[in-house]
């Protein structure tokens, strides 16, 4: 049989390229799905590593464009940040990777596909939902989810097979892409614990302070410092800028998909300065309901496809919505990096609803306003409560008069 | 006339002692509601300029425990901020200082109380909102709004009268308080402006790096470093400690009650880091669907209380709720804070749902999980996307039969 | 001055025509934009009056199919009822009838426009934030809300002036439009009182059984019983021969924009029956999250609406989003119809999530589930209240030996 | 093995018996809990079928005044209908069922529970998950799940067998309890059929005309026509009052636990008259925001119990807030049934929100508003769309500047 193996360069996926040729006599092609975060020195030790575990061929596909265009300008869009921090750095890529491995397993004639995702994890989840919805018929092998060999099983079966075992991570898992980095594991199962320094690795010595102008266009990130550059170029250009500085280290301790919780430490500097400037620059353009309906839908964005759920077709609808709101945040936004910490320090864009108003919040009211309307505003305001409070009143009344009669305060009366 | 005045100290209503005394004729008392942020001298030098602008009387009423139980606590609670980033610090305070007035003005028999606030700002609202509730039938007097003395001609009124003018802010305007001091005014007016360094109160020269632990129960905290501290006593603490280390600066560019933006910049190290601390914990006691929803409506609850809808019987339902959440929000959030930055590092809770598994995510699944389980969970998930895609393509199917039979696809048929 | 007035034919406006022309001196144009509910010999003698009572000109602006291109078919698309009931017959008007007002007041250079709304009601807010928003260089007089001359104070005035008053509307203040016809006032203010038989108007005496089917394409009704017909004529159509059986009514005791409560009955057949129609459509085409987010959105989309919002750039983002989940809710709903009461029996499309599927609920599961997979699925969602449970067992467990010891149970330890 | 049999007395369960008996060699006790909806007679030949089908015990456990206490009458607060139609009538008793087993079996000391749910439904789930919340320890049975032996092969091995057959139920699965009896199977999984006259139960040849008056306190039904009723007699008395009348008959298209669509018809006539009544009185007693949210929140509550989740966390916190809403939600409903439909005529409550105003909607404003108050609301409400609208036309008249001038019109400088 044909089979399209995802294939990381890991463990789990290295175990597989091996397992799947010599166990189960198949034809094993290794994809990997390049989302960023590789080194040129790690694409060729991937590369050479397939092969050398007994992949019939081994390729990259460069999906790092496809990512931003179909996934994280809609999390820009969105501001989408799980718990409040985590901007999805591994869960935006899933199913964007679960699509190209489906599409050219097709366009290949492959007899199936496999992934290596174990099922103590979102990731597994994320890949037989993606290929549910877009590959239903196509047949998926999950060996490491249903055969479950331990990670000492598996470096033990590939030493006896005197095969390349890739090279151990230390005690932490260690998982790098455009959106960021995270790391999982160790001691971070301990929710007390936290990161000792050098564990960090786009961040580490992190410090010094610089100011960057970020412009978007209809809610892209299209220039740096005023110079236009394409999102990956830009992803990338902050993420290694902006860690050099130590900014966007985070802790995430959230819910998986299993139901557990989860907790990995987190590097994404890009994501942190852009998310940062995006969310200050629609302050400005648009109105405080867009805004609160925004953050909230956001959030059920960003939630569902933690999920997997990348091809469900809400997510559409969702993406029609902040669509619609993005057509004005254009503009610029400073912000201020300093020894790991990012402050937005001014916006400024054509579309302001400061700049279109000839009021000032605390010096100078609209010129259509007046005292009147300020203070009939507080009343209806006000009015719903007020009459809540004075029902109260009369009921209380009712009841003392009927207390005094010695009558029984009946409801139904 | 009997006049009970709200008295900041500032501008406004040190005119307005002045004025309703001399223009109006009334017996002026002054009221000066201490929500925090005075220093001794400051509560001094309010004090004996009340008497010298011609108030009958000037008292101070602290509410600062007040202000934390019936208000801060929820604030801390839905962990609240406004645009994601302010911690409300000044409406929190407005609702209950507009009671606290109506008590003292009932209890003791006014005819009427007064306030400073301008048709320009959110406060006007926010206490005749309040007073509109509960003291519906009490006369309130607004010359400020209703007159619309600009500060210049406030200030000549008073030098020509020989009397205390109090201190110019400079170009800013500041609010200090329990739960923050907010700077506005002068180039903040500009979106793109942020402020010099000269010009923060709390955090000038703030820097140096301490970790804290901070401990709570049901969601209250209750402890500093292991030492139990009352709230306010703690708040006063960490605004110092935090403070000199740069920590709880921000910008606020938000909508105001009267459909305006403003912009403020706040130095919040207290609220920073108690609010970082307890929603961290809740992540470790709570489901994903109790934080999700308890985000959503701590927004509307801090959204309304900004509204000044302090005193609205929604806002007791949505106490209700929180209330029910924050009962095991109990336990100890580590941060480290350093040069401005706060970070959470480690929690832990004798609730902890992650120590009550025994699955550790990403390594090992749930004893009672296994992969059929899981792969089963991943169909379900994608079910409702897998047939709306489904039904897509049998859609596109008998359109295209239709069309090669030379027949309209009416969908009426 | 050339004023162009908003001109209904009742008696707040028709008192204006005479009162704007010989009180004020002012050239006054009266315009009707008719949002349908007009007779033919309603329409003459409103035409007539505006004449008699001094109007330069009248003239009717046919705005029924632009009700519907930009009102009423987003109100289907999203389900839009009041308090579960009411189709918001009457606000769903208000904004385009002032949008039109401003536009030919525009085009034909007029000074000022006028409208009669009472400061009572929510007519005047939806009149004013409309031509606020698109309008605001535009002069508005709005003499009645401003004066407050009573309904009394109207009629001696024009009798005085021996000028025609229009016919007095009996106990109650009826309103009829495209999407149905209210009833106000009398005993309606008193909420325990219904309406008496002879005061309903499309439905008096209505009874009677039929089925009528509903043809959808893309949200959009196209169809009854299988001949195609435009939205406009459907909903005239349905009006009449769904009132005709005692279809469409109710009471509305709902919250005004001005914070106080208000009580309506209402009449609106055709409403009712293509409101149930098509969300039953769309339990067959949406999946559940499409369906769950598109109601509550919805219940924000029509409360904003009857607000006077219908400008608001959100209400934009939100017909994005809605459009965007319409795109496949086409085919047919069959409706009873039966003395009084709707029910859709049933509803079928192209697009049905139900034929898509080879399970039948209850009966037959998927072909690609299985039982651990069901089991698993229960498990996982359980999984949270698991562990919530045992963590509350693990407390308390450690508490007893704590109190067994006794030492006291720090949560700071 | 003691195992404990969830009995219903249907097909599956009596398999259960038999088969767990003879086949497996335990020994079965039946147990049938009792949420309403069985006659005497059913009782008797449930409880005869279950012992001549080899069960050692066979008892009934009367849970529904537990059913309401701890769900109906959260259900009425809640005002939970799915899809806006279906009062939840089965998924309301599954989880209190499988905690009574649980309860019983821990009481007793058997072995493990048995349940007769299939694959195929929503119910397996809900079992499944209240017991691994409530019970994780216990073991649990489910064959007809596991096994998934056809409906004819269980018949046929009863037969074989020689035991009795439950009666068939003629093409449909009918399902009564308290809150209603749903009809399922055949022709209703075609979405387009509706149910024969002759397949309704409750309210077959159901006409005629009467008023109800529903008594209710802090939310829940105490009184009918004035009558003092324990909540379960109420509903018992209105399922049959009612359901003569032909009131409560729905069909509901909607979303399964397990992804698939599936369709059922229902009689829920005690149901349908409370929650109208219920929904009414709070109109009258809660401001609009109480409402709105209560609505919102009240759909995920009913949709989370929908998916079995009765005994996890957030259901609790959901309860604090809507017990905390229907403290005043006391108060007489007056209902129309006519024929099939049911209509609120009126509410009354001491409580009344309309009574506390001295303003009419639509007649006289509040005696503490006015005209400028009102046009100041106006405008605040409009302020956003007004400045959104000019922010747009000074960014085209930039653009039209800059054109003219031959310029382009970067964002970006």
């Amino acid at each position: 049989m044909r089979v399209l193996l995802a294939y990381s360069g890991g463990l789990d996926t290295s175990y597989l390229v091996a397992w799947l040729t010599r166990e189960c006599g198949h034809q094993v092609s290794a994809l990997t799905v390049d989302c960023g975060g590789f080194t040129t020195e790690e694409k060729k030790s991937i590369h050479e590593r397939a092969l050398e575990l007994g992949a019939v061929d081994h390729r990259f596909v460069d999906a790092r464009t496809e990512l931003f265009d179909r996934v994280l300008r809609w999390l820009i869009a969105a501001n989408v940040r799980r718990g409040g921090v985590y901007p999805l750095s591994v869960g935006a890529e899933r199913g964007l990777q679960a699509e190209v491995l489906a599409r050219v397993a097709k366009q290949d004639g492959f007899d199936a596909v496999a992934h290596g995702c174990t099922a103590a994890g979102n990731d597994q989840v994320r890949f037989e939902a993606a290929l549910a919805t877009i590959a239903p018929a196509m047949q998926v092998l999950a060996p490491v989810r249903d055969l479950a060999p331990s990670r000492e099983q598996q470096r033990a079966w590939l030493q006896a097979a005197k095969l390349p075992i890739p090279p151990a991570g230390g005690k932490y898992s260690v998982n790098a892409g455009l959106w960021g980095l995270t790391i999982g594991g160790g001691p971070l199962h301990d929710s007390s614990q936290g990161l000792p320094d050098d564990a960090w690795e786009w961040t580490r010595d992190g410090r010094g302070t610089a100011r960057v102008d970020l412009t978007f266009e209809a809610g892209i990130p299209v220039a740096l410092n005023g110079r236009r550059l394409a999102p990956v170029a830009m992803i990338e250009t902050l993420n290694h800028d902006a860690g050099k500085l130590g900014v966007g280290r985070g802790y995430h301790l959230g819910d998986t998909v299993i139901g557990i919780k989860g907790r990995i430490a987190f590097e994404a500097p890009a994501a942190e300065v852009l998310l940062l400037a995006h969310r200050e620059l629609e302050k400005l353009v648009l109105t405080e309901e867009q805004r609160f309906w925004k953050d909230h839908l956001g959030e059920i964005y960003g939630r569902r496809l933690h999920m997997g759920l990348f091809h469900d077709p809400f997510q559409r609808n969702l993406e029609a919505f902040f669509g619609s709101t993005q057509e004005r945040v254009s503009g610029v936004a400073r912000v201020l990096l300093s020894n790991g910490s990012a402050l937005v320090e001014g916006v400024s864009s054509p579309y302001s609803l400061m700049a279109a108003s000839d009021a000032k919040y605390g010096e100078r009211a609209a010129s259509h306003s007046n005292p009147a309307g300020a203070a009939g505003l507080a009343r209806v305001l006000a009015e719903p409560g007020r009459l809540y409070q004075r029902a109260g009143e009369r009921r209380a009344m009712l009841l003392d008069q009927e207390s005094a009669r010695g009558a029984g305060a009946e409801v139904s009366q």
